[in-house]
């Protein structure tokens, strides 16, 4: 069997300048630490991009559902813990439970690490489902991720561990859908591939809610599937359709330079308290 | 005398997602390093924000000034010392330094950490300077900081370490600066207390270069200095000079909504490689 445990467990701060108006971890900042969360763990197995990508190998993140009880507060120490519910030739589908520190209910203090210990357990923040594929870096089509290591990864494939949370579903969007942003793209936006990262995308689209808003009312489920992939100097048009009172469902489109093409690139679901 | 060192040193790691196109940390993600590690140090020494917030004060950065040789690359761990310089009633000067670990030449290995430790020296990657002031949360004025703990700062006061970079000067433009781009402010900009965020101006300003150009040319050294405060929907202005054949200087100027008058809240100065 395996040297390694099939969940990886990953301590993060909420750091202060990646908390919101209301002092909560912004949800950009909580997807990056899952996205890394799922890089150590799968490093540390044997399957990550430190070995992929000198086999010309790369993950790429296709789908990622977060759904809270609650952010965590700033100074919050907290942790992830990630596991593989299952691995198919093409695609697998990675799991997420953010939880507070053994014995601190959460607190948020700085120093809540060092709290006494008790018996009860962990407060749990939420949950996240995410699904990946591999592509080969060069030809940039789907490669068979169970070829790696004789699929090695399927001897990680945890199945018992809970996530209750629905998984990602197809968004639906009608014609009413409003568009109701276009954006420039720059320098910052950008991954070391030169695609627009991840995690700028949902800081984009969190942003067409004013910080008013924000303040009332936090995210409760944020939904993301990566369509297609931009570089910088694409611009950006957003569009948004209110599906339920506080459920709202966006699309991202691609327009290249020197083009009047739209393509889309994203979409997404958003629900709020 | 103090429990503490006076020199803090604290490990961060090189995140994937917090790498440019170059595959090294970006500015501003370093920039936030530098503000948790000075954050760090204060609060273990009884003059951070979790003492002062509860009083009414806190800690506003004025001016930061980074000078990098390298900047670490993706999955490089590496570590921030930080110390206070000197303080006054009304203003504190606090060093970086941000080095290799120790043993590891900066290896930009994500299993560094455990490589032999030799006796070489950490490679040393940059230094960066800041200028805080300490104000009264409820009056927004300058604060005594030497009145907190009876002027304990000034036990963790050092001089002798050295930080081999020029201090801030005041960057200076003339009226041949050019209004290169203006932006709207979203949710996503704002801190905790509802202003623009000091990282986020950083990333603005570097975003005034397209990703091609920072393929060739790296930051050398990047100062900024804060005037004044900005609020969520606020309009930023760009103002940028070239003094030099990589050096430029950038002004941004905030339009406040239903207002037409330009304030300026940011004076930066970037040389590249």
């Amino acid at each position: 069997m395996t040297a390694k445990s099939k969940v990886g467990c990953y301590p993060f701060l909420a750091e202060p300048f990646h908390c919101d108006l209301t002092g909560r971890l912004f949800i950009g900042h909580l997807g990056n630490h899952l996205l890394n969360a799922a890089d150590f763990h799968s490093n540390d197995r044997g399957f990550g991009m430190n070995y992929l990508n000198p086999i010309h190998k790369t993950w790429v993140l296709s789908r990622l559902a977060i759904e809270m009880e609650e952010l965590p507060a700033m100074y919050t120490r907290f942790q992830v813990e990630t596991w593989v519910e299952n691995a198919m030739r093409f695609f697998t589908q990675r799991n997420f439970k953010i939880m507070g520190m053994a014995g601190t209910s959460g607190l948020s203090d700085v120093d809540s690490q060092t709290a006494p210990s008790g018996e009860e357990a962990p407060k749990v923040y939420g949950y996240g489902r995410s699904v990946w594929a591999m592509i080969d870096t060069d030809t940039r089509q789907p490669a068979d991720l169970l070829a790696i290591h004789d699929g090695a990864i399927m001897d990680y494939v945890e199945v018992d561990k809970p996530c209750p949370i629905l998984k990602s579903s197809r968004v639906k969007m009608s014609e009413g859908a409003q568009r109701v942003r276009t954006i420039d793209t720059f320098y910052s936006d950008v991954d070391i591939n030169g695609h627009i990262n991840s995690v700028k995308y949902i800081e984009h689209i969190l942003d067409l809610w004013e910080a008013e808003w924000h303040r009332v009312h936090a995210v409760h489920r944020f939904e993301i599937a990566y369509v297609a992939e931009s570089h910088q100097g694409d611009r950006l048009t957003f569009y948004r359709e209110q599906t339920d009172e506080k459920e709202f469902c966006v699309r991202i489109t691609k327009t290249e330079s020197a083009s009047d093409v739209e393509n889309e690139v994203v979409r997404s679901k958003v629900s709020f308290f």
